[in-house]
């Protein structure tokens, strides 16, 4: 049989169900196999998901991949990154250790700005190198399908630039990437000063960033980092708007730093989520609930910045909203390339379950991104050939082992197309 | 040539020194070489370390290991760990996220006492089999060196099993392994309940169980664990002078959850290190100091227990200690298998330069197990060809990809012979 693969010699299956986001206590029923489970695939979709024993003839002769005894689960789903970053910051990084805030480093021209000096200055071949690097760092800790953000661009030649690159670095990477216009992640340095060049570069991305973006497929989603001295509510909601005019699916990272509303600005624009909320109050939650708009946590930045206020994953679950983890991976905020690790996060303070937590980077992060269900996040019949296997006696233990990684990533050939 | 090798295409080399501990402020001064930099191995063994134009003519022909462009470091040594467990520990995982102390599961005879009945039921091949997997999971961090106590045997037959079983998983695994006899780690079940058994266990240990594991070089250290409800400093007196009677090295769990006095005693008796050290008073550090005991950091289980109290590693530093880090790998307190992340807690809480966290897994960490100087943790004519190759820039970004894997470990044939 052509392109036909079995992966066997697996302790346990997590399938995480079947496609529909898993929501309130189902998030801790991940549908799992322990007899003997085998998985088969053919020409990049799974076949079959049960018990070795009852594995159909046709794939008698499939190709062998060897589980070493390990749990598998579908690949990770990480659905909000910045991967299209050209150096790190490590420096940046001292200095906040030195007592230095994020805001501090900003407004002294570091964070944000510093990456967007480092893309505007890298070539073409650089910044796809880099970024496939970046992709490549989360792939060897189990993500198959990554969202990726511009937003280091900040001009329409730079965030066009960024988006293609994470097109073709996803390409390089055998990843999946849901790429998203992160064009107001914060106003560029040359449109600062006053009002009326401010809201020059809001006409920016309105009119020229954001279309030229969605154009093609470049963008399928558009973003705003709502905070104070970052874009208003009212700011948000305005580019947000255009985007869903563009046909753009809608992001917002919101109630990170401060209360601001930006999740509600989410859910009257109908966002497929919005992002970090540690500070989400519950008006905020309610209109999320009542939107569909999914909260992606992210607590590899909460860590990173030593903040005390964690998102209240617990609160969120119980609620029955579609609730997320990514990595935020990024230079500055989080240079948190490992889901394992931000799953313990999530159990050690964000009130996750680690069973929930692995719904979290799977059916439910998938659901974030709008993807077609059963076919990411999941082991089911149709899903996309693209898995991770844990070094692991059982999936509770993949939060467990805390900051490790004992993932690898396994895909089939076909699993894209 | 035979048996030789050249590692290019390195970004920058960090030699960690020529062998002497790295203290104070020389820490920081990790000897790095950023000019097209190659490393030379002849015979398992560093024969050049320098500028690739200046490579010897005589490894022309030698066999080349890509670097793809990152940082070389030392082989990882990791000076704390406990690898010969047969199970996780994710349900007390759990117990601790809903509350309990780690010492009111001890008390419910989960802990320590859970492994030690995982243990003793193991079968020999199974014991090994877990072991290796286990220091496996630290070599797919960098780890090379490991450090590997006994102490879930607590009897003689099983303590002995125990050492066996990390000397057999260090060959099977290709690292090499320094042993330690840790049969003070817990008073087991059967010996509790009265002062007399209490005697009868300590005798055990002294008079049997650490005569047996110094016989032969099964152990070349004996550890024991000072610690209100565990050990007293008097009883951990008497065992630590048995083994120094022994020629076993000594070491010390100390300070960990309260202040005990087992640092001084570590002091008294020589001891090459003592480990944990969150409460660690100056008397105790003063006492280090002038013994030469070096301080063994393990911010992993602190992070793990959620305790909000570190070890002060930059007073340690800064008195001009021996300061190391190490994973403290277990499956109760520390499930921490990645040495990059336990760097990334020492910077963020402990007070490490990044710089500093890496000479503390490396080369100190080298000394605090007394290996023969220029050997191992060093990238220096002489040593062992074991070294850590980061997808990094910079070796300051080690400690900053927070959580992250980015490492892989390279050894050349012969390294341990």
């Amino acid at each position: 049989m052509t392109n036909a693969h079995v992966i066997e010699n697996v302790r346990r299956v997590a399938t995480c169900g079947t496609g529909a986001p898993l929501l309130g206590t189902a998030m801790r029923e991940l549908g799992v196999l322990a007899d003997d489970p085998c998985v088969a695939v053919r020409d990049g979709r799974v076949a079959y998901v049960g018990a070795r024993k009852d594995l159909p003839a046709e794939f008698a002769k499939a190709q062998r991949i060897d589980g070493k005894g390990g749990v598998l689960t579908p690949g990770l789903v990480d659905c909000h990154t910045h991967p299209a970053f050209v150096k790190g910051r490590a420096e940046e990084f001292a200095m906040r250790l030195a007592g230095a805030s994020y805001e501090d480093i900003a407004a002294r021209g570091g964070g944000i700005l510093s990456s967007t000096r480092a893309v505007r200055e890298a070539d073409d071949a650089t910044l796809t190198a880099q970024t496939t690097r970046n992709l490549l760092r989360l792939r060897r800790h189990g993500v198959v399908v990554a969202e990726g953000k511009s937003g280091y661009g900040l001009n329409l030649k730079d965030e066009l630039r960024q988006l293609a690159a994470i097109r073709d670095a996803g390409e390089l990477a055998d990843m999946h990437t849901v790429r998203t216009c992160l064009a107001a992640h914060s106003l560029p340095a040359e449109f600062r000063g006053n009002d009326a060049r401010r809201a020059e570069y809001l006409r920016l991305v309105v009119d020229e960033i954001l279309p030229a973006a969605a154009r093609g497929g470049l963008a399928q989603r558009a973003d705003v980092f709502c905070e104070q001295g970052v874009f208003t509510p009212d700011e948000t909601r305005a580019i947000a708007q255009a985007a869903v005019r563009l046909g753009l699916q809608v992001t917002i990272h919101a109630e990170q730093l401060h209360l601001t509303g930006g999740a509600s600005v989410a859910a009257q624009v109908g966002a497929a989520s919005a992002d970090h909320l540690e500070f989400l109050d519950d008006a905020g939650a309610r209109a999320m609930a009542a939107a569909g708009t999914c909260a992606v946590l992210l607590p590899g930045s909460t860590y990173a910045l030593k903040m005390d206020r964690w998102a209240d994953g617990r609160r969120l679950i119980d609620m029955g909203l579609c609730v997320a983890l990514a990595t935020d991976f990024n230079p500055g905020s989080s240079p948190v390339a490992n889901p394992a690790f931000v799953m313990n996060l999530a159990v050690m303070h964000c009130g996750f379950m680690p069973e929930e937590a692995l719904v979290a980077f799977t059916a439910d992060a998938a659901h974030a991104l709008r993807l077609p269900a059963g076919e990411y996040g999941v082991i089911t019949a149709g899903a996309r050939a693209a898995f991770a296997l844990w070094d692991v006696d059982h999936e509770r233990e993949i939060a467990y082992y805390a900051g490790s990684n004992l993932c690898e990533a396994i895909t089939c050939p076909g699993w894209r197309s």
